[in-house]
């Protein structure tokens, strides 16, 4: 039995999310019908670091699986490849030890947002990007970032659905953003993320950065510990699940 | 009565085309529902300056049509993008003179085509440039793109299915290749393009360029004036109909 670490990248736009579900497209269900495919018909299950809503993008998303087939970990990707649509690609895949885990075993997640800051919307960028023509201060955006920055309980900023039970504390390392031309970057990288974590920071940072907000209600926001207070959820498009960061990676 | 003149941008990705045709979603059959919704069910049909294949996008594509309306052009804009599908936008509305003909009175037309030539292909970027991995010589390329500047005549450049009885002589004024980063990209001008005479030009200067094809056969290829010795069409998705140009814009 081997047990393999593969590393996917996939355009959002066309799924219901990453998670398997009835009656829909999802990316996990494309990863396991081709893996099927390949092993004969027989089911396999992938582990993957966390899932991405519907609409949401991975450039660097990982799962492991293990498998009977005794195919070398460098024909894995084209094989993979072949089987899988084309808004889901490969990148990697290597032989990790039977203990790999690429949910309990990552140590840092990388989380990217998109914002096209034009007059106008643009077409081709209509599933990558979220557009937002308002007037945004980056000075604001980027003092804004550094509250986030840190150890911080961050029940104010997950969905209200969020089923965990544990504690939502977590620890930002980076929160940074650059506007290059039109585009806003949002750099968002932690130790973990609980469910629309970065999409509700996002949209306080934007409220912040457009002077809707001021800096001291982020620190109110962070006391209060209520879901209620943090303003909206902003639209998946923009969001790049950027990177899954493992112990011997560094 | 009035005349309006529109400047439309489209991804061409989930279309069958512009043209409108039956059980098919294309862009003409798209503009002309949101128009007849407009105008209490009456049917509005639209005269574009040519059509695009499927899969081919437009950053400025033009056409125009008649109404009984007197909404003012400034709102047009607005109106129709509230009506449209997300892949296409309205960009720009202007009222014109009633002997305005969005196909004859186009003087030049504009394409650009888009390679990715990096090692892997881009979830991303897959329906908006045409990827290709192999060796790429942009000297060559560019001195390529000179043969094709000029007036000519593009029978052995265009598609055979081509339905024109007239002359197949076209002028093209700019033809040139720039590289930046992992991208190249391709601009055509000139005063009129045959059916997939972009498309298949770009072709053969990739065969140039990739060391398949002597600078001198371009010279055989317009003397023998005959389609099947060009070699492939190139896909669609990284081909986009850039700007359409009329008398007064100059």
């Amino acid at each position: 039995m081997n047990k393999l670490k593969c590393t996917v990248s996939y355009d959002g736009t066309n799924f219901s999310g990453y998670q398997i579900q009835p009656k829909s497209r999802t990316v996990q269900a494309e990863i396991e019908a081709a893996l099927k495919r390949m092993h004969k018909g027989n089911d396999i299950r992938i582990q993957s670091s966390g899932r991405t809503d519907k609409g949401v993008h991975a450039k660097r998303q990982v799962f492991h699986f293990n498998t009977e087939l005794t195919i070398p970990s460098h024909r894995w990707k084209k094989a993979l490849n072949t089987l899988l649509p084309s808004d889901i690609r490969i990148v990697a895949v290597e032989e990790v030890s039977e203990n790999f885990h690429a949910r309990f075993d990552a140590i840092e997640k990388e989380y990217r947002y998109f914002i096209l800051n034009t007059n106008e919307p643009d077409v081709f960028k209509r599933n990558y990007t979220h557009f937002d023509p308002d007037v945004i201060n980056i000075e604001k955006f980027q003092a804004a970032c550094k509250k986030f920055e840190g150890t911080h309980d961050f029940t104010s900023f997950c969905s209200a659905k969020t089923t965990i039970k544990g504690s939502r504390v977590r620890t930002l390392y980076k929160v940074s953003c650059h506007k290059q031309e039109d585009i806003i970057m949002v750099i968002l990288r932690g130790d973990g993320f609980l469910y629309h974590m970065a999409r509700i920071i996002v949209s306080v940072l934007l409220d912040v950065a457009k002077g809707k907000m001021s800096m001291s209600e982020i620190d109110t926001l962070f006391s209060v510990k209520n879901r209620e207070y943090a303003g909206m959820t902003i639209p998946p498009e923009g969001l790049y699940l950027w990177d899954v960061i493992y112990e011997k990676d560094n």
